[in-house]
Order: C-alpha cells, then sequence, then structure tokens
C-alpha cells in the first residue's frame, strides 16, 4: 500500500512507460539470476489465461491436473484466451505424473489432425491439493515435454509458498528445471491486485504486449502494478509472508491431527490444509463465522472434507482459536 | 449419386433458394412427425459444432461422455464454435449415466461464476462403444437437463442405426424423449457428404443461418447437399442401409465370439464391433490389408483391442473372410 | 487513494461479497435515478469490449464512428470478447451521423446471412475528437438502434467532462435518451485503475459475472475497485474533476486561437483540445518535453495537428506555459 | 460430374488418404511451376477464412478492399477464424492501391499495441469490380507487405477469370509476383463444391490440416473434392470456361454501352458487368426474371446500378435476350 500510495504523488508516462516497470524487469532479473520478459497484470486468471495462449495454438493441447485451478476455477479463460482444450490428468495428490501424461500425448499424437495439437504442460506449483513439486519432479516432466516439442507453463499463483519450503533459488525451481514460462502469483500473498507473466526465455514473449491489450489487461497506470510487484519481491518479503503462511498452515495441520476424528487429507507443503471432520462439527463452525470452503473430495462416512487456507495476515491466534473450535464436540455453538 | 447428377442438370437459385432444400424441411418434418427447422452441412463436425454453438453460450459448459467424438475426435471445433468447454463424464459402455451427470452440474453450480455455466448435454447415438441409449434412457438425461436449464442434443453420426436396432420411430427416439438438437448423420451411411442439424424447437434455431455462414458451411450450390439428403430419407434408404449394417456387424461379433482367445468388448448395438484378439493376430490382420483401427482400451495381456465398423457396402464375404483370417492362429501369414 | 488505503485495513470476503461492492450498486443506482447492475473493471478496455460480448452475438455487427476508441485503439479487444465485427461510420467531428448509420444497416439487411447482424450502436461521449453529443442526439441514433432491435451502447470514458458541459443530470445523458449500457470510466478522471459497466436494464446483465471472470477481469480483492468508484461519485468528486479539466481546455483553446498561424480544429466541448500548429513550433514544443500526441488530421501545408488533454490535475500555469511556448515563433529552443 | 461419380464406384482410404488427394498435390505444382501444398475445401468462405487464419496472428491486421467479399460478404467468417481485424481500404475500382496501404500500416505501426499488428495484406483477383489487377500492380502491393513483414493473400474465387485475361501463367499471377497464399476458386467457374489452398511456400502450411479439421472442413470422402479439382484443371478445363465467361461479359458489355441511357460502370476485364441503367428498366428486368443484383454505387439519379455475372454456362442467346429487354424502353412489359 505504501508503495502505491508514493507512486500516485507523481504525474508518470501512461502504459509501463514509467521507470518502476522498466525497474521491475531487473528486479525480476536479478531475482531469478537470468534474462527476462516480465509483463504485470491485475489477476491470475488473466496471468495464466495470457501466458497459455502464447505458448499454445488454437489447435492445441494443454496438459494439466483434472483439478488445475486453470481448468476448474477460471470460467473458460484459458480456453478463451488460447482457443484451445484442456487435457485434465488425473492424481490422488494434485500432481501431474509421468505416465497419464505420456499416455495422454501419445494417443493426441496417434489420432493426427483428429485431435489438437500436444503444445503445453501446466503444472501448479503449490498445487490446489496444497502440495508441492521437487524440482526433479518438475525437470522429468520438462523432459517428456521438451521431448514432443512442447512448453512448460508454471502456475505460480502459489509460487512463494511453494519456495519459502522447498529452500531452493527461484531459478533452481523454475527455468534450471525446464520452466519457460511462469504465472508469478502475488495477491494471495500480500499484494492488492498484481500478477506478473514471466518469460523466461524472452524470445517467447513476442508480441506479447499486443494479447495483454486485447484481453484488456494493459493499464494506463501501469506503475500501480509495478509498484505493488516492486515492493513484493523486494527485501524477501514474498518469501517472509510466504513462511509464515506455511508455518501457520504446519500448525494448525499439527494440531488438527491431534484432534480425535479428523483426517488431514494431503502432505502440507504450503499454505493450504485439507482436512475431514465431522459434518456437525463443520456446520457449527461454518455458523460460528469461520471462513472456509467444503472441498468435493471423497472422505469416511459422517465426515466432509474442508480446505483450510493461511496467509501472511493470519495469527496464531486465529489458529489457536479454530482449533480450539474444532477440538469441542457436535453441533452445539 | 443419381440424386445429385440430376440435380446438376438444371440451373437453380443459389444459397439454398432451390426446391430442394425446401423440399427437405417438408421432408424432415415428414419423417419426425412434427415441425422442424433443417439445415443441411457437409461433416458431422461441423454438424456438431454449429449446433452446440446455437445452443451453449461462450462461458457455458457442454456436459458429455469422456470418449465422445466432440471430445476426443473433431480437434476441438466445439469449443472453437462455441468458445466453451466440454466436461467429459466416464462410463464403461459410451454412454452418459445420471450420477456423474448429476454431480458434475452440482459442482459447477457450487462454484458461481468461478466455473464455467450447465448448458448442454450432449448424447451420441448410437454411441463411441457401439452401443445404444433406450429413449427411457434419453427421457431420464432429458430430464436432468431441462431440471437445470439445460438444452439436449443428439450426435446421431450414427443415428440410423441405432433407429434401426430400436424399432421405434425417429419421433420417439429424439424429440418424444426430450432431444431439442439432433445432428443427423448420412456420410458414414451412404451419401457422399451429408449431415443435416435438425432442430425441433424451430425458435430455437434462430439466426442458425449466420452461424452456419460465418463457419463457412453454406454452399452456394446448396442443392447437392439436399438433394443426398432427400435420397437418403426416401423409401427408407437410410434405415435399409442401417439395417444391413448391423445385420453384418452383428454376424461379425457371433463369429468372433467362437474363436478361442477373441471376446468382444462391449453389446453390440449398431454397426461397430469391438473386440479384444492377441496381438500378433492383430499384427497379421494389418498385414494381410484388413481395414481397422486398434483401439485405446485395457484388455487381457498379450491382446489388442480393435474397431471394427461395418456398413451398407459391408458384403457377407466380407465378413467371412475377416473371421476366417482372425481364426488363424499365430503371425505367419 | 485515501478510500483504497482505508479499504486495505479490512479483512473482507474475498469476490465482490465485501460491503464497499454492494455499496457501490446503490450509488449508481442513487446518482442515475434508476435500477442499475454494475460491474466494476480495471481497465477502459475491459469494460467496452465485456459491455459489447454481453450485447453483441458472435454474428453481430457493432456499428461506431470509424475512429472510435474501440475501433482503432483497442488491438481487437471487442473483436476478441465480441467475436463480432465493427463497422466505423465516418463523420468530421467524431459524432456518428444518422444517414451513413442508416444506410450501413440498410445494406446489412438487404445482404441477409452472407452479412453480419446489426446488433449494437456505439457511441463515444465525449467523442475522440473532443465533441459532445446532446441527449437530443444520443435519442435520435437511439430510435433508429431501436427500429432495427439493435442495443446501444455509451464508451463513456470521458463521460464525466461531457455530463459536465451539457448541465443535465446522468439520467438524462443515458437511460432516458436510450442508452442500454454505459461504460463508465473514472480512471482518465482521477482514480487508479477503475472504470464500471452499468446496465440500466438489469435484464441485459444475466451471466455477466461469467463473462468478467472468462475475461480474467475479476478481481479477488474487489473493494480496491469498489473503493474508487465511491470515492469518485461520492460528492460530486467526478463533476468537480471534469468541470476543472474542461475549464482548463476552454482556456488552452482560447489562448491558442489567439496565436497568429495556429487553429483550433474542433468544438472544444470537453477536455481535449485539437490544434493545427506550424511544423517547426510542433517539434520544439516536443523537444520542450510538452507531453501531446500528434494526431493523423489533414491540416493546411507547414502545419501539424496535435491534441492536448487536460485533466484534473491541469493547473492554469501549466497552460499558461504551454500557450508561452506554442506563441513563441521558430524552431529556436 | 462425370469424375465425381467415376469416384464414387471405388472404395478408397477415407480423410484425405485416396490417390485423388495425392495426384491434386502434383497436378497443382505442375500447374504453378512450383512445389505447393494443396488443401481442398467445399466453399470460398472456408478457403479465405482458413488461409487468413494459417497468416494472421489473433492480435493481427489483414489489409484489403473496402469492399472485399471478405470483409462485407462473409458473415465475418475472416474474423471468427483468425480472430483478428480486417482493415478496409477505399479505392474506386475495387483494387488495393498502394498510398492507402501505406498510410494505414503506418500508423498501425504509430500506435504500438493500441493497434493490431499489420500482418496479411489480401487481393481478390477478379475484384469484386469486375477488375483485374496486372502482376506489375500485385508484385507493388507485395513489395509494402514484404517491407513490413507481412504476407500476401489472393482471394481467387475469380482467378481463372483474371488469368484468362492476362494471358499469363499462374505462377507469373501469382507466386512470382510475391502472392503466397493463394485461395483457388472452381465453384464460380463450373465445380459442384470445391475451392482450394494453395501454399506456394508449403512451410507456411505447417499444421493446417488441424485448423481445417477445427473448422469442421475435413471430409471423410475427401476424394470427391480433389476429383473435382483434378477435372477443373485438367486439360485446362478451368481456362476454357472463364475464358467463354469473360468473352459473354464483353459482348455484354459492349451490348450495353450501346443502348441509350445505360452506362457501363467498370472496366470490364473478367466475368462481371457492373452497369446504370434506368430505375424502371431494372424493375421490368426483374419482373421478366433476368437474375441479377441490384449493387449499391451512387449513379445518375433516375438509374440503378446492377451487376451481371456471366459464367461458363451462359450461352450467347442468353446475352442477346438480355440485351434485347433492356433496350426496350419504359416499364412496360
Amino acid at each position: 500500500m505504501a508503495a502505491v500510495a508514493a507512486a500516485n504523488a507523481e504525474a508518470l508516462p501512461s502504459y509501463g512507460g514509467d521507470p518502476y516497470t522498466g525497474e521491475l524487469q531487473s528486479l525480476v532479473a536479478a531475482v531469478f539470476e537470468t534474462p527476462v520478459a516480465v509483463f504485470p497484470v491485475a489477476t491470475g486468471t488473466a496471468a495464466n489465461a495470457l501466458a497459455l495462449a502464447q505458448l499454445c495454438p488454437p489447435f492445441g493441447g494443454v496438459y494439466c491436473h483434472e483439478i488445475a485451478h486453470i481448468a476448474t476455477d477460471e470460467c473458460g479463460a484459458p480456453e478463451f484466451f488460447t482457443g484451445a482444450k484442456l487435457i485434465g490428468l488425473p492424481s490422488p495428490d494434485g500432481k501431474i505424473t509421468i505416465p497419464p501424461l505420456e499416455a495422454a500425448i501419445a494417443h493426441a499424437e496417434s489420432m493426427g489432425v483428429h485431435h489438437v495439437k500436444p503444445a503445453v504442460v501446466s503444472l501448479t506449483q503449490a498445487t490446489e491439493w496444497g502440495t508441492i513439486y521437487a524440482p526433479a519432479e518438475v525437470a522429468a516432466i520438462a523432459a517428456v515435454a521438451q521431448a514432443h516439442g512442447m512448453a512448460v507453463h508454471m502456475d505460480g499463483a502459489r509460487f512463494a509458498n511453494a519456495l519459502a519450503t522447498l529452500g531452493c533459488s527461484p531459478a533452481e525451481a523454475t527455468w534450471q528445471c525446464g520452466v519457460d514460462v511462469l504465472s508469478l502469483g502475488a495477491t494471495k500473498n500480500g499484494a492488492l491486485c498484481a500478477e506478473a507473466v514471466v518469460f523466461f526465455k524472452p524470445e517467447l514473449a513476442a508480441d506479447f504486449g499486443r494479447r495483454r491489450k486485447r484481453g484488456g489487461h494493459l493499464w494506463s497506470k501501469m506503475r500501480f502494478l509495478s509498484t505493488q510487484l516492486l515492493a513484493y519481491l523486494k527485501d524477501d518479503l514474498w518469501l517472509s509472508n510466504a513462511r509464515h503462511a506455511n508455518a501457520m498452515a504446519g500448525r494448525l495441520a499439527a494440531g488438527l491431527r491431534e484432534i480425535p476424528g479428523v483426517s488431514v487429507l494431503q502432505s502440507v507443503d504450503a499454505n493450504e490444509v485439507f482436512a475431514a471432520l465431522p459434518e456437525d462439527v463443520v456446520a457449527r463452525l461454518e455458523r460460528e463465522g469461520f471462513g472456509f470452503y467444503r472441498w468435493p473430495a471423497e472422505t469416511a462416512p459422517g465426515t466432509v472434507a474442508i480446505r483450510l487456507v493461511t496467509s501472511f495476515a493470519t495469527e496464531r491466534d486465529d489458529v489457536a482459536a479454530f482449533l480450539a473450535a474444532a477440538a469441542r464436540r457436535g453441533a452445539a455453538d
């Protein structure tokens, strides 16, 4: 906020000709230790849809996990911007695995012009199940993609959370293991409204500016996006925010595991906890005003799956209050 | 062919103003016993994609079987024409069943604007597995669709084959059990290149002519399409062709079931037979020049699934020759 | 800015469930004296493209001035979101006139399915030439649109500037003279990044939320858009900003008219001044760092057209400095 | 017709694997004296829209004459397939001229990401006004295109008619003067339904087969298209048909010029004649059943412009009958 307010006080060229937008290019290149082309946008859906449109022809296929955000939560935006088809791959933990990916690509190739052309693999890091890919796992998937002339996109709406857990460098988590383009999220981790499409091969970004404009995603006062991203990446704010959120998620998961009748459903690698709780407890927590989503997963009879998300703003007391409420038995308020 | 040649001899108005195109409207209405709006096109992909575009907004969802032709064999044409998303539902025999359909719709509705809006259910009759829906099964699916404000499309590339087996009237198989729009195929059953989009509620066809033109599917010499469809539907040619093809498929399936080591994989309801044969036999049949596709289905170790399609032109000797070849053991030619 | 900062301090529901977004609906309804459906977005291009997509089918035509922003400055965004065609109409002052509009519609209708269907008239208020439509002029255009079943869209990127000059109520300038949907701009008149699509017939907005999401234009932290628009519309800030900008433009035009060799090209109705100046003077002004665009208009030999835009932040001294510089003869700095 | 009937008698591989489709590649290469990639489709709109989609990115611009068929008669198909914008250039005779082309490109380039990217110039040969480009004129336009990295498309719905008049080789009229892709029409010159997209740089055709399939324009029985085109191009049938049609148009124009009160509006270079006749005569000719269109051109008071098209099937007696009727005075039948 302070960064945006400071930018507001000045009169500067519009549509990205301001110094902040230029500074952002340099900072992202430094953070990722490689030349990049960076394009700020206001929403994660825009970042993903535009990035995929740049990588995938209209007759192409984008291979992703079957519950990937791009496949289920963006109201068809990736299809709209690409004209292409998303092909969902199953797995229990939200991570793409090699065998179904290779089988789907082989099927497409056997069909010739009757099927879309395999063009992109899109990974979510951290995944929709709160799990994370190790760099070696990303590299193995990228190797399949490259063998078939496909590009690799990473949906990094929660990239900082993944990075905080992995403990590796941003470069090691992305282009060094084969990622071509990253949707780098900031909104879920502290910004007002700021995401960036980061091309690790700047030549892949040709004419991307026109795509962004054509999607209505070029701001005349671009500095308000750039300054958010600058503040986010400077002084490791993104990582300290993410570390805090991850720590709160870990604390939450640990507490839930101690409550009889509650089970944690997935490895808690980032800032999301999926847990199955008795149905009456869930209903009571909702009545008490706790904010979470019910999640469409199969659980033991009488229980319901919920998703809990922690953030830079989650406090220890928030976690303790939720755990205390979840531990109380029954439906009474 | 003869019908097309006769039409060629005359000089007539272009773009559908000819008498044949008008006659086609009347004939289809008579065959289906209800007022219709009929639009001939040259390919099944065009018929399906245009029909779906008429029924589904760009932010909508089309629910179909996960191996539906529209989902896997049309290179994204339905997505291109609709702008929408296809959502594949699983089942072992190619037929949509109610529980996954209802679950998918409920999930979409729970997500609000984050997910596409349920707009169309598309059934294939006969299915990609050569099975057929009974009218009561179609009616049950249509009831779900109607309860959620969705339209019902039937991909009838093999509609005649289904009808020949069902033994009911065209009306009973379509609008009387809730079908709003039918892609009526003729090419697979004898025509040169002719399919028709049939609207059973003519008001649903508003501006469809512009969609067809915009897709490049309006012929200036439309009579060449119309005459094919007239010849196809007159004197029950479509049904006699289909009955013959179905009979040949039945004969083929019966013969295959008698061969040790061969299993027929699905109910043979129309003109397609899916069978698992020893891998070396399949390879030999391919070398001997028999025409069929390998099919991506799981089968017993050492066997391969293949798809066999019969047509109006398949003769008893063709069937016998294939069965004899399939019955020979081993890989020797 | 202060409004955004205040919103930042709270934790609120995401995706528009916050109280600010609800308050905005009420305030806009009060300002326009009619029930409305209001959708904030971050850019004018998004507002226009989404509004037009809601009004125009993919086989439709949008009739606008040939230099309308939607036709020339949005990199095809309206075509992308609508799938439709923009048809540009000529006139010397940026305002659509009736005869070419009627001729273009008549031509389209005579062509049947071979041409796009007339669907929308889009007016810019104030226009790209800085001129404004009187309500009676809008009403006359809207009457043509209604006679052909077409909707009326107003691109109001500079709506406040037009309103400040017209001196009528927001209602009189829009729905009372036949406007169905308004793209209400705030960015050019003081906001960080905020525009709103305002539907005066709320039933026209059905499913608009899905279109917005599908375009990547739904913010998770929607309150940052809503609070900008609330602050903009409250206490007539939008009108006082616009009045100031218009006054500065009037002062600029008056000064320019007094300089020998300089001519003002259009009626100065809002906050834009188009003038022809000697080419060497223009080049010198550019070197001196004044900010303006050269404009592609035909002018007397040796002169160049430029566009000057004033804003809420333009000061009298800025105007005086520009006029002094423009009055100096020759190319010397 | 005879060619199609012969192809019907055989059982052949589907989707273009038949020998006719292969033979067509060789024949077109021989006719044009260069390696080509040829794709048959059924309509001219499909040929144009698919060709342009191959050449133009979705954020691109296609520059054409303002009355080009692609701009006014295809219901937005080129915009649908490309996602791009068509930019119409004026001229009195239907031919693109250099100055407005260069001005439009320069304007686009000055606007950066705010405007579509100049990507294709599309010429119609013969034009919608029945005029033709000399190869040197095409070369001059192609030089402008190449200087800006743009491709050159020729809409050759009446290419044979142009070629018959030019008297040069197909190569000289196309790739030797800079044409990259030709929509080669046959339907207007004798075929049932056959057009071909001809790429003179085969590498430009990468993945074009998927585009065709995605548009619903891949026929399973492709041989019926290929055989039409083979018959059309063999033994110079296309040129003899075109020569005949052009001769009839010349005879028609000569006769019209001799009738007092009638004027021929354009140079008659191919098989179209545009003439202004007294309004009552036009009305009478319509009542008498002659087939022609009224044309939206400005003519002297009391007269109306009409378009007359001759074909391979037009006979001398047809021309004589029309001229006799046109020469009679007044409205009496």
